[in-house]
C-alpha cells in the first residue's frame, strides 16, 4: 500500500514505518505472539491527524488499531496485519479548571500525569488503574478502567463528562462538556467509554474532579485461608463504604516478598488491604469498624495504620502484584468480577480448577468490588502445560458467569476473551452490538478483531 | 385497526379501550393540547404482554408509546395518533437482595416505594427527583432523571447496574447483572438509560443500593439577590460537596409561601437550601464552611438545623414549588443546565428574557449541579402572552446553550424541546444519534416523536 498520501495528510514526521519503531508500538503488555504486521505508526500530533488517519483508512477499507499506552491487559492495542496503528501518546495537554472542577485532557496524557495535575489544584481525579503511572487516560476511558479507589469512588465512566471523538468515517464529534447534567438526546458519552476503540477514537476528554482525598486510615488484615478473607469482604459490604479494600492470597503475597520485601506475612492464606478517607473522627471509626467485621470471620491479625506513607507502602505492595508474578513463569491474567456474596465461591472454585488443571492461580482482587484477577501461571515453555493452563483459563471464565458474574471487570474483552463473550451475553446481546458496531462502523475499520 | 388479535396475545384484561381509561393515559403532566389519540391501552402485568404488544405493534407498524406514571414534563409519554399507550404502572414488584445491596424492581414501582423498601433493610436508593413520591423508576430509568442529593450522589444512570429491555422487534435482551463492575461488550446498559423509550422498553431493573445515609444537617442561607446566592453556589462547590443545594428565587419562595406557609423569608432576593451528611463531627464542620462561603458572597441571614425533620420541611418546600407555581397560571417549563461557574450569568440572564418579554419567570434550581427550573408563567388562556412565553422559552434555551450548557439536565426532551435539540448538538451528533435509533428500531415504532 501507497503511504505517501497518508503521510502528506499528516502532520511532519507523524508518520513512520522504521521497523524497529513499528515493532515497538505492535503489541501490548500480553506481548501477544499472535499480533499482526502494521503497514505504519501514526503518532498524532492533533486531533487532526486522527481525522487525517481516519479517513484515509476509510477510503481504501484499512483497518485502525487505536493504542494509548500499550499497558493494556487484553491484547485490545495489539495490531492486526495491514493496519495503521494510531497512537495517541503523543497528544497529551492536560487543563484544569478550577471553576468547574474538571479537568480537559488530551487522550494520550498518563493517569498520573492527571492526578499530579489536579492534585497541585487541591483537586482529585479519583480512578486509579494499578498501572496509572503507565497507562492513558484514552485507553482508560477506551477499557473503562477500574482500579483500588472504585469501591467507594466508582469507575471511569462515573467521571467522564465530555469526549471528542473521531468516528470510523472521520467525522469529529464533541459530546457531552463542562456541565454536570445533561439528558438532551441519547447517552451517546457513555456508549463510547469501554467501547475499546471499536466505536471511535478519543480525542480529548472532559474529565470530572472532586476536591482532594481527605488521608486514608489503612487496615491490613490477614487471614487463615482465601475463603475466610472473602467473607469478610461481604461481611463489610453490608454496612460499610471502605475507600479501599484489596485482596492478595499467599501466592501473590509471596511473590510480591520476593520482589521487594514489604514485610507481608508470608504465612497468611490471604490479607486484606482496607483503606477509610471518612473525614475527621468518622475515619478511626469506619476503620475500627472494619476491623470488628474481620474479626468476626476470624481474621488472623490485624495491623492498623493512621500514616497515609505507611498505607501507600501497603498499596504499593499491592500494585506490585502483577510484575512480581510475572517474573515466575508465563501467565494467563483473568479479570473475572462477580456479586460480592459469591466472592468466596468464586475463589474456592479458582483453588479447585488450579488443583485439577495442575497450575497454579495466584489470586489478587479488588474484591470490595467482587473484581478478582486470578493469574494463570505455568512454566515458560512447557506446552503441556501451557494447554492446561489455557483450559483452566476458560474455566474460570465460565465459573464467573455461572455465578452471575463478568469475564472481564476492567480490563476489556480485547483480543484474549472474545472467544468466550458470546457465552457471557448470549445471541441476543451479541446480535444487538453488531447492529450497533455496523451503524456506526459499516467496513469495520475500527480496532477488527477486538472486543466482539 | 382490530385489536382482537392483540387482546388475545395479552393476560385477561391487559389490554383497554375504554374512552375514560383511555383519555387517563393520554397524555403526562405538561397536559399536552397536542397528544393523539391512542388505539388503546396496553396496562402490562408482565415482560410477556410488553413482547407481546411490540411483536403486534412491529407486526403492523404501530406505534407504541412507553408510560410509567405519567409524572413527566416534556410530554414524553404524551400518546401520539393511532399508538398503543404501554404502560407499565401494574408491574411494581420490588425485591432487596441485602448481600448484593440491590434493588430488583419493575419498572411501574414509584421511586418512593423503592427508597420505602431499601429503608427498611437499612439501605438507600439515592436519586430523588422531587416527583418521587409519584414517578415509576421506568420512566426515571428512561429519562435518566435527577434530583435533590445528586449534586453528591449522582444520577439515576449511576445506580443502573441492570436492565430488561423489550427491543423494536420483541426480543427482550438482559444487559448487566448484580455485578458492580462489568466491561464485558460494549456499554450497552447506559444507552438505554435516558433513551426516553425510543429505543426499547424497561421491563426490569437491578438498582444499586448504599448504606442508608447519615443524618442530614440543613442550612438556609438567604441573599439580597439570585445572582449574590449563585455566586455562593460557585464558591461551595469549590471546596465542599454538600448533598443538597437547591436554590429557590423570590418569586418561588412568595408562591409557596401563598401555596402552604412554611416561614420561608419572603423578602429574600433568593434563598439556598444546604444539607451536609457528612458523618459524626465533619456534618457541623461542613455546615459552618458552607455559612462562611455563603457569607463571604454577600448572605443576609443563615439558619442552621440539626433536626433532620427540620430539614425536611424545607426540602418539602422547595418540592412544592411546581404545584405552588402552577396554580398562578399557564407555564412553560425549563430544565436547562450550565457549568456551575455561568450559573450567575444564566440567572441574570433569565431575568432580562423575562423582562423583555414582558413574562414572569420563577426559577428553582438544582443549583450545586448548575441544573435550574425557570418557569415561564403567563395568564391562562392569554394567547398573546402564549406567544411572548414561547419566544422567551426558546431564548432561554439558547442562552444556556451559548454557555455551554444543556437544554435538558433531567426532564429529556420529550416532545417539548424537540426543536431546539439539534441546535445543541450539532448537525453530526444529530446524525450519529439517527444512525443508532436506525439500527436498533428501523421501523421508528417506539415512541416516535419523542426525544429527536
Ligand atoms: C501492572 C498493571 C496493572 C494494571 N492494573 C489495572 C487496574 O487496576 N485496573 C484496570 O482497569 N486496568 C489495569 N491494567 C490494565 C491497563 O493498564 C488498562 O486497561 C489501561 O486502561 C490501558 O490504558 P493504555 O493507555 O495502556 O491503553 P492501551 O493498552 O494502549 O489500549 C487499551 C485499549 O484502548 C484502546 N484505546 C487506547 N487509546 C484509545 C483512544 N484514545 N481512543 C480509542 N481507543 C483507545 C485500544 O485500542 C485498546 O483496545 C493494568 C495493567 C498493568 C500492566
Ligand atoms: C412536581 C414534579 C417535580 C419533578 N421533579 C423532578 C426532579 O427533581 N428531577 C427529575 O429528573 N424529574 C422531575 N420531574 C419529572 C418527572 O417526574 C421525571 O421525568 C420522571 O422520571 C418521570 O417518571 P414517570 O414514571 O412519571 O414517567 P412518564 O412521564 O410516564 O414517562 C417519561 C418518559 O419515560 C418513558 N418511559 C416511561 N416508562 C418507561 C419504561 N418502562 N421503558 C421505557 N421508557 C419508559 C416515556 O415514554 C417518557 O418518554 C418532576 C415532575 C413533577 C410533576
Amino acid at each position: 500500500m501507497d503511504l505517501d498520501e497518508l503521510r502528506g495528510a499528516l502532520s511532519e514526521g507523524a508518520l513512520t514505518t522504521d521497523p524497529a519503531t513499528v515493532e515497538s508500538y505492535r503489541r501490548d503488555w500480553t506481548q501477544s505472539e499472535a499480533a499482526g504486521m502494521p503497514l505504519g505508526v501514526v503518532r498524532a500530533g492533533s486531533a487532526d491527524d486522527v481525522v487525517a488517519t481516519v479517513r484515509w483508512a476509510a477510503a481504501r477499507g484499512v483497518p485502525v488499531v487505536p493504542r494509548g499506552a500499550g499497558s493494556g491487559l487484553s491484547g485490545g492495542s495489539c495490531a492486526v496485519e495491514g493496519c495503521i496503528v494510531l497512537s495517541l501518546d503523543r497528544m497529551r495537554a492536560i487543563e484544569i479548571d478550577v471553576a468547574t472542577r474538571t479537568a480537559v485532557v488530551e487522550p494520550g496524557a498518563f493517569n498520573a500525569e492527571v492526578k499530579a495535575a489536579a492534585a497541585e489544584q487541591g483537586l482529585w481525579y479519583p480512578p486509579d488503574p494499578a498501572s496509572f503511572e503507565i497507562c492513558s487516560i484514552g485507553g482508560n476511558i477506551a477499557t473503562n478502567a477500574g482500579g483500588l479507589c472504585c469501591v467507594k469512588y466508582g469507575v471511569t465512566t462515573d467521571y467522564v463528562l465530555g469526549l471528542d471523538v473521531v468516528l470510523a468515517d472521520g467525522t469529529l464529534v464533541r459530546l457531552g462538556g463542562k456541565r454536570v447534567k445533561d439528558v438532551a438526546g441519547l447517552s451517546l458519552l457513555k456508549l463510547f467509554v469501554g467501547s475499546e476503540g471499536t466505536l471511535g477514537i478519543v480525542t480529548r476528554a472532559v474529565l470530572r474532579l472532586v476536591p482532594a482525598q481527605p488521608p486514608a486510615a489503612t487496615l491490613v488484615a490477614t487471614f487463615p485461608t482465601v475463603e475466610a478473607a472473602a467473607r469478610a469482604v461481604v461481611e463489610v459490604g453490608r454496612t460499610l463504604r471502605p475507600s479501599m479494600m484489596e485482596l492478595m492470597d499467599n501466592a501473590s503475597i509471596n511473590a510480591v516478598e520476593d520482589y521487594q520485601a514489604m514485610g507481608l506475612d508470608r504465612a497468611a492464606g490471604a490479607l486484606l488491604l482496607c483503606q477509610s478517607d471518612a473525614p475527621g473522627a468518622a475515619r478511626a471509626q469506619e476503620i475500627e469498624l472494619i476491623r470488628a467485621a474481620c474479626e468476626s470471620v476470624g481474621a488472623k491479625e490485624c495491623f492498623v495504620t493512621d500514616d497515609p506513607a505507611e498505607g501507600e507502602m501497603f498499596a504499593a505492595a499491592r500494585r506490585a502484584a502483577f510484575p512480581a508474578i510475572e517474573r515466575l513463569g508465563a501467565l494467563m491474567l483473568e479479570d473475572v468480577g462477580v456479586p460480592v456474596p459469591q466472592l468466596p465461591e468464586l475463589l474456592t472454585g479458582i483453588t479447585a480448577i488450579a488443583e485439577r488443571h495442575d497450575v497454579q492461580i495466584p489470586t489478587v482482587a479488588h474484591a470490595g468490588d467482587g473484581n478478582t484477577h486470578p493469574i494463570i501461571l505455568y512454566p515458560r515453555g512447557d506446552e503441556a502445560a501451557k494447554e492446561r493452563a489455557a483450559e483452566a483459563f476458560v474455566e474460570v471464565m465460565h465459573l464467573a458467569i455461572r455465578l452471575g458474574g463478568t469475564i472481564t471487570g476492567e480490563h476489556g474483552i480485547g483480543r484474549l476473551k472474545r472467544a468466550a463473550l458470546p457465552d457471557q451475553l448470549g445471541p441476543d446481546v451479541m446480535a444487538l452490538t453488531h447492529r450497533i458496531k455496523d451503524a456506526l462502523d459499516p467496513q469495520g475499520i475500527l480496532n477488527p478483531g477486538a472486543a466482539f
